[in-house]
């Protein structure tokens, strides 16, 4: 029964694209697009739970922190939270110079004139304004014939035109998706895009945006590729547009089909970090960008830190990073078999630093993203289930978090090779507590928190005799911890994996802490026990804290020897 | 300090592939190819806790199952437990006809000679042996010259044939890979191959394998299908050589590469079900299936129950899966935006049984892989942070898991389109009840549990009057009460999603739980709350299956008026 719904036969393939004389597969990328986000729009229509006014803010000063240049932030006329958003970044000032907002609205005169005023005062934008194209929203979502379609759209471009018209002294661009572009027919796509270009008149020296999205993905890259290439050779006054691609992943192919469309001669691309987006999610904006990095391309973009790019999105969106996210999740740069291990470690021993990066196994060197390169071991994996996490757990009821046996595992390697034969559980115990438990120079003598609204927390550290009293608020205790701890020192914190549980039972269980930090750019983890869940989370901050400063200590001692920039 | 490691120019681009007379964009794909599971081997290994022999059973029984032919089951050379589970497949004869499993092993005679050993009096087997070939393992890693390379690879093939030959009851299948292929000169890859053939002396009726990895995804998609499209166009004796695609995802490419490498001219594909693997992983034969399938292709793998995968490789790999892989995660067939929500509507309703599925959004119709089109609203999305969920745990404290929340929307849509207005949040908890709350036909009487290594569940139930007695065992109580039922019904049931809270403090504290089950092939969810724990977990699986019931009631009541097959 079930077997007979699953039946290939009721799909039809892709259509040939009728290209002549196709260039793009010869063609190599060398400088990377103009990118535009559409994580507060695409993004965000696309979550159970849409992200709040705060959480907004949050992952618009990211992507403007990131380097994002065209910010598409919602749709104003349709969401009063939109709207107020819109108006929050105009009349606080919170669009620096050079970074353009993008706001989305259909081809209705009501909601281009709400859009207009949602705009009002603001220096530049981009509005973009959009109808759907495709044969089988034409015929069975509106019912109208090709004529129609194109006159909803140049009756659109013709309002957006009016209502900027009405605000000369704003600096506007306009951009057009013929939305499902992927599912219409190539020359139809052509002729409604001539159709509002002749409305906007657009020039090279003020070009209009076309954006060709992808809005399901549904077929191979090098078809879109090819849709592209078509649509490009065959558009009249190209120099007049800038060609804009949005790629979805419904086929797990959206970074590779926008690759594919910039050698087809695109310009731009729209996507999100980390791919959040409707249905697959929306292009990578992190894993397309990678991967010109990697290519020796300059991704105009900064992506140094990218554990603050995950905690944000992660916050924002309540969707977890998967572990083996290209370039990012936490088994990247991990290797397990020996000889990978072994290659790399020989490589990196012949790496030499004014030299181009020829490393097996890492295509790119992990310290450029802040991560280490961890070589996982497999601890008494002859053991049954094997490996250290679970003689932790099976001997003394510490139940490490995946992250915390990574960062674990390159201490009890050394140890290995130190020691002949096996490692006993109670040595694994002791390399955990001595490597990640620290509770020098700094100490917590008490803390006291309230809630109201946001937790708010007074703590008193020691550092040998000197008291230090800190003040900060968070959702949590340990989020306001790390505000205080910001407010107190300047350096830039964040928590990149937090994990808890019991130790024990009864009147005797302890709490146990696992926490990774990332201070100013770099991880470093640190736990903790104690008999309140509280403070054992802030001990276990504390002394992630006191393993970068006694690392800072060496690193002063020994920064007059090194010699190299 | 970190921004200054973030440096593009320490990276090389990929070298051009020096093709002059370039096929594969002017192909389509017509056919599958043949598929080979690597998730015994290079899944496994990238585990950080590498599976038991219980989890390879069950793996191997649901490759097998999806109808993989071609199935690499490990390193039994360098693994004990590799090697007995090799040793268990032939001895307890768990290998059906036509299935073919493959071992890996390095160009070593010990390693080849052991490898044999655990083959021994098995029908077929494919031995697969590698070197790694590319400039940079040559150069830093095994410092050698190509002749030293190639003269590793000869030897290799030798020892292969030779130890074959003292099996000659079993059917032996040669392969060869070019380890790093994706980063070794092209005309060296192919001399390194024909090196090998040499050896083996293939023909079209008994060709051996040349399987070409993208150990490390170092290029675009494009630029791997050039690499493959130059190799097998320069390749001496091409027909007597299936040429084979290991893909891995570091670029987020790994699928689209390994389809453009089809195009190329690739006979077959190795991957794993849901992309486990090395680092950023193997190439996703789901997807690629999928991908091929919605092109109307036959993808000649059965998965038509999506769920028993996403079960099993999620126990066996303890990587959970994304929400938004492709074509199988939980927010794949969800649409937020009224106008997607209406588009798929009108489509739908036109929609006909005997046309091609035409439908906005929606690239295949989602009971073919078991589940339903969810129209996600957002209730009361003006309120703050908003949504039905967010009321729910306001008010009652019912923390709703997100599939749950996914289950429930749609009820609340045909509640909210019957009143005016919005719904309070005691409609929508009342709505809850009544849709997943469900105490007959069947309930529970009592249970008795025992833990002796798995958990033994004896259960009674009570359907009206009469008493029925269960009796089953698993990891945990709800997995002992589906063996029961499973022994009880016959009926396939799995778990698919759970989840627990308490409700309430202190000693009026109930425990509140929410199951999916798949039932047959169907999704279908449950809840109940009680005292005890577990008995509200045992009684939600109850709900769930009484939900199931009641719809066979009704569907078998209107089996007579449903005309159309």
């Amino acid at each position: 029964m079930v077997s007979n719904a699953f039946d290939h036969r009721k799909y039809t393939p892709a259509e040939p694209v009728p290209l002549t004389n196709r260039q793009w597969p010869s063609r190599t990328l060398t400088q990377a697009p103009y990118w535009a986000s559409v994580d507060l729009r695409d993004g965000n229509q696309a979550l159970l739970e849409p992200m709040s006014v705060e959480q907004k803010k949050r992952l618009w000063a990211l992507l403007v922190k990131v380097g994002l240049k065209e910010i598409e932030v919602g749709f104003p006329a349709a969401s009063q939270h939109d709207y107020d958003f819109v108006r929050w970044l105009i009349e606080e000032d919170q669009i620096p110079e050079g970074v353009n907002v993008q706001v989305l609205v259909q081809a209705r005169e009501h909601l281009i004139e709400k859009t207009f005023a949602a705009l009002e005062g603001v220096e530049r934008a981009i509005v973009h304004v959009y109808n759907s194209t495709s044969k089988v929203q034409r015929e069975r979502v509106f019912e109208q014939e090709r004529e129609g379609i194109i006159s909803i759209a140049e009756q659109g471009a013709r309002w957006v035109q009016e209502y900027a018209a009405r605000y000369p002294q704003t600096q506007w661009t306009f951009q057009y998706s013929p939305e499902s572009f992927t599912s219409t027919e190539l020359d139809f796509a052509v002729a409604i895009c001539e159709a509002v270009m002749d409305v906007w008149q657009p020039t090279p020296q003020k070009p209009c945006i076309l954006n060709l999205p992808a809005t399901v993905e549904v077929g191979p890259v090098n078809h879109f590729a090819d849709q592209i290439e078509y649509f490009i050779t065959h558009l009249k006054n190209r120099d007049s547009a800038i060609i804009s691609l949005h790629t979805h992943n419904d086929r797990g192919g959206a970074a590779a089909a926008a690759e594919l469309g910039l050698l087809a001669g695109a310009d731009r691309v729209e996507g999100t970090l980390l791919g959040n987006g409707e249905r697959t999610g929306n292009m990578d904006i992190v894993t397309l960008a990678m991967n010109l990095y990697s290519q020796g391309i300059d991704p105009r973009l900064d992506l140094s830190n990218p554990d603050e790019i995950i905690e944000v999105c992660t916050e924002c969106t309540g969707l977890q990073v998967h572990p083996r996210h290209p370039w990012i999740g936490e088994l990247v740069y991990t290797a397990f078999s020996g000889s990978h291990q072994d290659a790399i470690r020989k490589c990196l021993h012949k790496q030499q630093d004014d030299e181009a990066w020829q490393v097996a196994y890492l295509p790119i060197d992990p310290k450029d993203l802040g991560r280490d390169y961890q070589a996982v071991i497999r601890v008494n994996s002859q053991s049954g289930k094997g490996g250290m996490a679970f003689l932790l757990e099976r001997d003394f009821g510490i139940s490490l978090p995946r992250w915390m046996t990574l960062e674990l595992a390159p201490h009890v390697q050394q140890a290995s090779e130190r020691v002949s034969g096996e490692l006993s559980s109670q040595i694994i115990r002791d390399i955990l507590l001595d490597t990640f438990m620290r509770d020098a120079p700094l100490t917590l003598k008490g803390y006291r928190l309230d809630r109201e609204g946001a937790e708010r927390l007074t703590a008193t550290l020691m550092r040998g005799d000197e008291s230090i009293a800190l003040e900060g608020q968070g959702n949590g205790a340990i989020s306001a911890f790390m505000d205080a701890w910001q407010r107190h020192t300047g350096q830039s914190v964040s928590v990149v994996d937090y994990g808890e549980h019991a130790l024990g039972e009864g009147s005797d269980a302890v709490a146990i802490a696992f926490v990774q930090l990332n201070v100013n750019g770099t991880r470093v983890s640190g736990m903790a026990e104690d008999g309140d869940t509280v403070s054992a989370s802030l001990k276990a901050v504390l002394s992630a804290i006191n393993r970068t400063e006694a690392a800072n200590v060496v690193a002063n001692a020994s920064a007059p020897q090194a010699s190299h920039a």
